[in-house]
Formats: C-alpha cells, sequence, structure tokens
C-alpha cells in the first residue's frame, strides 16, 4: 500500500452520512434531495497568507473548513460534502491527526461529510470545496437588495483582526479579550443556523472575509445600490473595552477579514423576524445602515448628523 | 475594486452551459439532471510536485483541468462544473492569460463551466474540483472487477514517462517522438468519451495517475481479486521504437505515472464490443491480462509461459 493511500485512510476517512460513495475510488458520488440544488465553493488556504506559520493545527484544521461552510451560509445552503486538498512539506503525523481532528470537529458540527481530496508533497497550503443543499431557488445572492432595505451584521465584527494583531504585537489584549479575539481568529463559527434561518428573510447576504466595508461594497456591486453605514450604529463596545488603541479598534471593525460573520441585507418589514432570530440563535444581530438608490457601488459611513466620515481602509486584497 | 476581484474577473469568467449561478457570488448553484448523481473529484498541482518550473502555462493550464476531467472519466462521469483555486507568487498578466487560456481549451473540448475559486498569494499551486453527471448508479468503480476479467488498457501508456525523462535528460528521443512523449506529459487527453462509453460493459476502473501496476493495485485491492499482466501483450512497440533505453522504456510503462489513460475491467464477454468501441473512437484498446481469484491485491507479472516477471518499481508516491 502506498504512503500516500495509508495516510489518506489513517487520518482522513471517517463514517458518513449523505454520501452514496466517499474517499478511495476516482470521485466521489453524491446526489441532492429531490427539490433541491446545490452550493459550491472552494477556499485555498496558504501558510504565511492566510495563517501564520507555527498556528495551532487542530485549530487551523477546524479553521480550513470553517471558512468554507462560511460561503455556505452566505449562501443560505446546508452543508453537506466536502473535499480537502492538502500540500504538505513532509509527513507529521502529530500535526496531521491534530488538523485532522480539528477538520472533523468542525465536520461533525456542521454535519458535512468529507468525501475526496488528494494529498501531495509541498508548500504548506490547503484547499477545500463544499457544498451544500439549499431549496431550488431560495439562495440568497449578493445582487437581491432592494433600495431602503436595512442593512445587519451578526456577531461581533473585528474580533478577528484585532487576534491578528495581538499575535503580531501590534496591539495589546489583556487575557480574557486576548483570548476570545484569537479564538474568533483562529476558530471562527461559520454562522450556518442564521444563514438558513434568513432564506426568505434576508434579500441579499455576503460573508465578512476581506473587511466589513470591502465586503459590503461586493453587495452594492452586485445589487447596483449605494449603501451608508451609521458609525454610530457598529457594534464598537466589546472591541473598545477589549483594546485601548482606538485606531487598531476602528480599523479592525471597518476593515477587518476573517470574522465570518454575516453581512446582510433585509426589507424593515423583516425587522421583528430578525429581533425574533437573534434570541432564538442567541447570536447578536445588529442594523447598521440602509442601502438607497444613490451612486451605485458606493459604499458611504456616516455619523449622526449624516456627515460622512472617512476612512482609511476597507479591507485586506491579498495582491493589491 | 479589488485587485483580486479584477484578476479573476479578467481571466477567469466565462460563458457557462450548464449552470444557474456561476462565478462572483459566495458560491455557485449547480444541479444535476433528474435520474443522475454527481461524481466529485479534487486535485492540487504544485510546482516542482507536479510540474518543472518553467511548464508552458498554457499547457499548465490544460493539464490542471484535464486530470481533473480524468477521474471524472474513469467512473464513467460527464464533466459539467469545476473550481479552480489559484497560489501565485505575484500577479503576471500575461502568464495568467495564458494559463486560463489552457485551462479553457479543456474545458470547452470537454463541456465543463469554471463556476468558482479562489486566488491567493502564495507559492506556485492549482487545486481544481471537478464535479460530473452520470446516471443514478451507473458510475464504475475500483471495486467491481470478476474474478476471469479481462485487463484492458487505454491508449500509450508511458510516453508521459518517457517525456519527462528526455525534459530532465535522463533519456535521448528523437525529435517526433519527444514532442509526442512531452505533449502526452503536458497536455494528457482525458478519455471523458471512452469513460461514458464503457458503462455498462466496464465492471472496475481507474485512470493511470501514479504507475500502471500501482494503479491496477488499486482495483485489485478494492475488488478483493489478484490481476496479472501478460508482458508480451502490453503496448511496447511505440515506446521501443521512440527509446533505446530499455530500461526506461520498461520502467515508463509500468511504473510511470501521468498518462491518465483508462485501466479497467471487463468480462470475456465484453470483448467484441470494446473492439468495436475503439475503432469508433480511433483510440486504441489493449488487453493486457485477467483478474483471478489469487492472493487478494497482488498484482503479477508474466512471460509467455507464465512464469513471474521480477518488477522493480510500480509507481510514483509522493510521500514515499
Amino acid at each position: 500500500m502506498s504512503a500516500e493511500f495509508d495516510l489518506i485512510r489513517r487520518h482522513f476517512v471517517r463514517p458518513m452520512r449523505h454520501s452514496a460513495l466517499g474517499p478511495g475510488d476516482d470521485c466521489a458520488l453524491i446526489a441532492p434531495r429531490p427539490g433541491h440544488e446545490l452550493a459550491v465553493t472552494s477556499d485555498m488556504l496558504v501558510s504565511g497568507t492566510h495563517f501564520l506559520p507555527g498556528t495551532d493545527p487542530r485549530r487551523l484544521g477546524w479553521k480550513t473548513l470553517a471558512v468554507n461552510l462560511s460561503d455556505l451560509a452566505a449562501m443560505g445552503a446546508a452543508p453537506r460534502w466536502v473535499t480537502l486538498a492538502v500540500s504538505l512539506p513532509q509527513v507529521d503525523d502529530d500535526w496531521l491527526k491534530a488538523f485532522a481532528d480539528g477538520f472533523f470537529d468542525c465536520a461533525a458540527r456542521f454535519g458535512a461529510d468529507l468525501v475526496g481530496g488528494d494529498t501531495t508533497r509541498g508548500p504548506l497550503s490547503l484547499c477545500v470545496t463544499a457544498i451544500g443543499e439549499i431549496a431550488h431557488g431560495a439562495a440568497i445572492r449578493r445582487s437581491g437588495a432592494r433600495d431602503g432595505d436595512h442593512i445587519w451584521i451578526s456577531g461581533q465584527p473585528g474580533q478577528a483582526a484585532l487576534g491578528l494583531a495581538a499575535l503580531r504585537g501590534t496591539v495589546q489584549l489583556d487575557g480574557d479579550a486576548r483570548a476570545s479575539c484569537v479564538a474568533a481568529l483562529e476558530q471562527p463559527q461559520p454562522r450556518v443556523a442564521l444563514g438558513g434561518a434568513l432564506t426568505g428573510l434576508a434579500s441579499a447576504m455576503i460573508d465578512v472575509s476581506d473587511g466589513l466595508l470591502a465586503d459590503l461594497g461586493h453587495i452594492a456591486r452586485a445589487s447596483r445600490l449605494s449603501a451608508t453605514i451609521h458609525d454610530d450604529a457598529l457594534p464598537w463596545q466589546t472591541l473598545q473595552s477589549a483594546c485601548g488603541d482606538q485606531g487598531a479598534v476602528r480599523d479592525a471593525l471597518l476593515a477587518g477579514g476573517d470574522d465570518y460573520e454575516l453581512l446582510f441585507c433585509a426589507p424593515a418589514s423583516a425587522h421583528d423576524a430578525l429581533r425574533a432570530l437573534s434570541r432564538q440563535l442567541a447570536l447578536p444581530l445588529t442594523r447598521i445602515g440602509t442601502m438607497d438608490a444613490g451612486t451605485p457601488s458606493r459604499v458611504r459611513l456616516t455619523d449622526l448628523c449624516g456627515r460622512e466620515l472617512a476612512v482609511t481602509r476597507r479591507g485586506y486584497d491579498h495582491f493589491s
């Protein structure tokens, strides 16, 4: 038996719930339930670009899958099947076991089967393709926002960026705040239940991976609308109590990536349903602004008086 | 607009034929036709491991997709949707254009839509997930071979390995032979039409990516049978006329990966249908051995008198 085959079998073959045929053949075999279509997304995580070398492998395994499940959540799709391709400089059994444990923790938590993949020698990088199921026609696209829709954000965006800044030593956080910010960075929680519950309520949605303003720009562009964020409505409090550096806090919330919170638009009529959903999921949902028919693709930040505030950075771009 | 977004739009967004929603949202949306299931496969190609640095980007684009479509072919599935994740050290517009042209040449040739993906900064590597459609229950697995089945191989295995040896300077090939062997390495032809036509004829199938004997071992193991290859039945002639180094020729055909020919088992009763299919597709199909109920997982090579021949190497393993 080849070393590669043995490696895959030892670490990456676990029982499956949704799949006709899983790892070990040329392909996996899957099928959506009647009346459903499939949402498909791929993300590659590269050492030094998406995570710091030396990141705890168990947390990295979780995150590698979580960022992909977040893309499914951002369409309202339920996770079903995933593939994983791993490039490794060498076989380190302890590292692989921990990585696989984290990956399967996340898979089990959100109901995804690992159905196939690839292992190869090379610089450390990880590529997941996630396939989710959604009722035909129910997917929430970026392009569906309407003039007058409210803009909402889930959870506490900005923590992951503060966590990264703390790991890099550019900000100081106290013990508890540091732990929760680093956890937000290294073990993000894909908002799968929220995404699924928002079908029929949200008109447009995206997950915040590159930065709140940058990702809102994607909705504004796809929906051909303007977006206005009310600075005072943003959830500043947790970040401000964690960190005294107000510049770092503003940058983290407005332009920090890697939180994987859901940013969505919904008509005013959905307000009460969203409040009830927030209580049901025990997950904060904050109304932070409004879509309007102004300059398409524009994203503005305004103060209480409606005056536009300057923004130095809107998000992260690997190639800028 | 971000540089990454612009990069994707400029090179990787082309018209689609099978997809409800393609690149540009959090996920693509796809659905199989009624009565069909989906075959899913992922492969990662890493510079220096799977291809030589400096490989022509157009050929690399073709191969990146072709090796995945070959996995679909090896189940009998028809290519439909693919995602592509690219890690790049820097943005080189000419390289990307050539890579995309090769990738889309292959996609158009075999009817696949590029529906999503990712671009990121990092060492050059390429990860494709390919999704194909197949009539429910018709997929050809590795595990279906029966005692007495004939073993067949398509095309001319071994050319890609000779091409790699020629590029590395370890063998000398004359001009025409060198060109065809390097083309077999850099622009492999996934046997999509053959794979689809073999549903109902072949009992087990795999594509030769790691080496003929190694890949036959996967069928033998999955089918719990023994496999015997008749050395004299193997298609030696083209390789022997291309290269005077008999050791290199033997190693290329028996253990050379990267040809992406289909290796399959079929009952004796399928013989005439396979001969007719070979003529119809203008693709050689060679009967090279027999499956039997001997020691499970064993793959033997025998001479005309049935004596076992020694084999030094059976295939390529990234981690051995």
